[in-house]
């Protein structure tokens, strides 16, 4: 395996998938329909002809479509170029990279931010709650369209953790493999309150107007304070210190309760930045997705993935507060009790949840020498012989 | 020692004292003054007539001085209850308690919401900055003003610990023991990063109106948002996953982003109770305090505590992860550097934060074993022979 080609994905634009044209419309988890549905999605390299290099990656709470490659219309790289291109772990070469948005969201993909065809206007809080199970099974569709039979695997880190282990849950004969990365099988407490905080900050926000601010000026201070808690939980006390230290700002405003210290301007941009990007409803629809997320869905954790075959690698990152490895080390235990091929892999990183993003040399290790042993023994196995 | 007796502390009325009557102000740290100044305390026990009974009792970020009895005007228990009164830790048949509050605060000393002599109306902003020094230069006003020359020990746990690290630095002399609990020498950034989620969540609350909002409607969803996060980070993973699990609340409400889990139903219960009883500016200055605190103030950690003689005892708890353990540590270290004469006791608790109000049994053997010692060397040493 080649590390050091780092090859860029090339110029990419997001492509548009739209489907459940009413009155086919999707049912949702909850029983409501939706329709019809655009998932926003991009891919790289080439499907081969047996459909067999074929690789699905979902996204975390504020990712997107844009996985790798520089965006054709803002130049902007993609949120894991690290590890997605010619030469690197997914490898654009030799895989058939397809990375999917999830509706609910707001990066082109049917949300509350979308228009409502049956009012002409922002769905806003009439848009129906959704799940990751909805999440996915959109993501089947598009998967379809794409006319892949079979996934060599599903990979997320994060929330596309949760993706991830929906797939091998709803979809357990379509994924060949899958790498559920720095997740949980269902938020503990801890986590749901960190998400609800967030939640509060956004409704508390007086231009939230029950979600419905489309057309008059968003609340995005609240969705700012969301994400400054979010982005307190993705780092870990040790990476924070080695960052910011007790440093002051350079450009300190001498005004009573002004940021001081050099994490606090730090949180207020990543806020400030966020807003720019992000909308506010599908902030709220998109973790409450996730703190319902379970899944065993009720089920004994042995039942979890009954009669699923594919080969899993679970990794996790030791300073990983918000997604402790113990988590991780459940999901092996689940995986165990059905009997999978499991493998698990706690790397010991200071980065905490960041670590997904930023711990790229030992991730392409990882994931490049699991899918090409995958590839060669799925080669060898259904297609030389 | 006696910890079956647990004896309650009695009807107890809240005490003013008031000094630094213009024009001979308090000078303050950062150059301002600041005058008149009420401390709000209270006593329990008696002086001896050594006067070498007396432990000071400081709180934390939202504590007051009730910390043990009941509350004469509205039959509140101390916040220490369980630690003060006849028989227990800090026994009141033995020692002289006095438990202050700190200045800038809310709870019957000077602060924010206090009325400035200058303008006739509430300082609001117009309140200066004040450090966690300023805080025990006043309650040194107090100890001189009970005819205390000796303290037996000053404790307090989280902030309650900041104020017993700035005796041992201030007032060496005055300190015959010390009883840092659940504490740094400075914080982190990941602890002044939750703090200021806490502030701009006040801050972004329009009825904040740049800290001016005394006589109109106070800022109660932005101290109940900084509130809630205070809570989480109180709080360990696992006690919240024993307290709350993923149960939903069962006076659920059907709308959209209403609290669904027990643990959502908690932070929003204990924000709405907390606005009741303190002000959201006091809640600024009080965090900025915290904030810009450092016991060592740049000088090297080993002249920290130089010249210090005090006893030390530093507890702290294992699943404590607002105030880890490791900065316990730091402290002990500072303390060795110093020659002193250290206890270091890390308690195994599950409770997070607040095992330092909660762990009542082992604090008790703890504390109250380490005082007994210590009052009857005294005795001996200086005054029976």
């Amino acid at each position: 395996m080649e590390t050091t080609n780092e090859g860029n994905a090339g110029i990419i634009s997001t492509q548009y998938f739209t489907f459940a044209q009413p009155p086919d419309e999707m049912k949702l988890e909850n029983g409501e329909t939706l329709g019809p549905v655009t998932l926003a999605y991009e891919t790289y390299g080439n499907l081969n002809k047996e459909r067999s290099n074929a690789i699905l990656i979902v996204h975390a709470l504020s990712g997107d479509a844009h996985v790798a490659g520089i965006n054709r219309e803002n130049g902007d790289p993609g949120w894991w170029n690290t590890m997605v291109g010619p030469g690197k772990a997914f490898d654009t070469g030799k895989y058939f990279v397809v990375c999917s948005n999830v509706i609910g969201g707001c990066r082109g993909s049917t949300g509350p931010s979308s228009i409502n065809p049956k009012t002409g206007r922002n769905y806003g809080l009439n848009f129906p709650l959704i799940t990751i199970g909805d999440m996915v099974n959109a993501q089947k569709r598009l998967i379809d369209y794409l006319g892949i039979k079979k996934l060599l695997t599903v990979a997320g880190g994060s929330m596309g953790g949760m993706q991830v282990l929906q797939w091998m849950v709803s979809y357990p004969e379509m994924i060949r493999s899958a790498m559920p990365i720095a997740i949980t099988l269902k938020h503990s407490p801890q986590q749901i309150a960190f998400n609800e905080v967030g939640r509060q900050a956004i409704i508390a926000d007086p231009n939230w107007k029950q979600g419905d601010y489309y057309g008059g000026p968003p609340p995005v201070t609240g969705l700012a304070l969301a994400r400054m808690v979010g982005h307190i939980t993705y780092m870990s006390d040790q990476s924070m210190e080695e960052k910011f230290g007790r440093r002051f700002r350079s450009e300190r405003v001498k005004n009573k309760f002004a940021q001081d210290f050099e994490v606090e301007g730090y949180l207020q941009n990543r806020g400030t930045h966020f807003v720019k990007r992000f909308d506010a409803n599908s902030y709220l629809y998109v973790t409450k997705a996730m703190d319902f997320f379970d899944a065993s869905n009720g089920k004994p954790l042995a039942e979890t993935f009954k009669g699923l075959k594919a080969k899993v690698m679970v990794i996790a990152f030791k300073s990983d507060w918000l997604y402790p490895a113990y988590q991780s080390r459940e999901i092996v235990r689940a995986c165990k009790m059905a009997g999978l091929e499991v493998t698990y892999c706690e790397v010991d990183s200071t980065y905490g949840h960041d670590a997904f993003l930023l711990e790229t040399e030992e991730l392409t290790h990882l994931i490049g020498y699991f899918l090409e042993k995958l590839f060669r023994g799925e080669v060898t196995a259904e297609y030389e012989i």
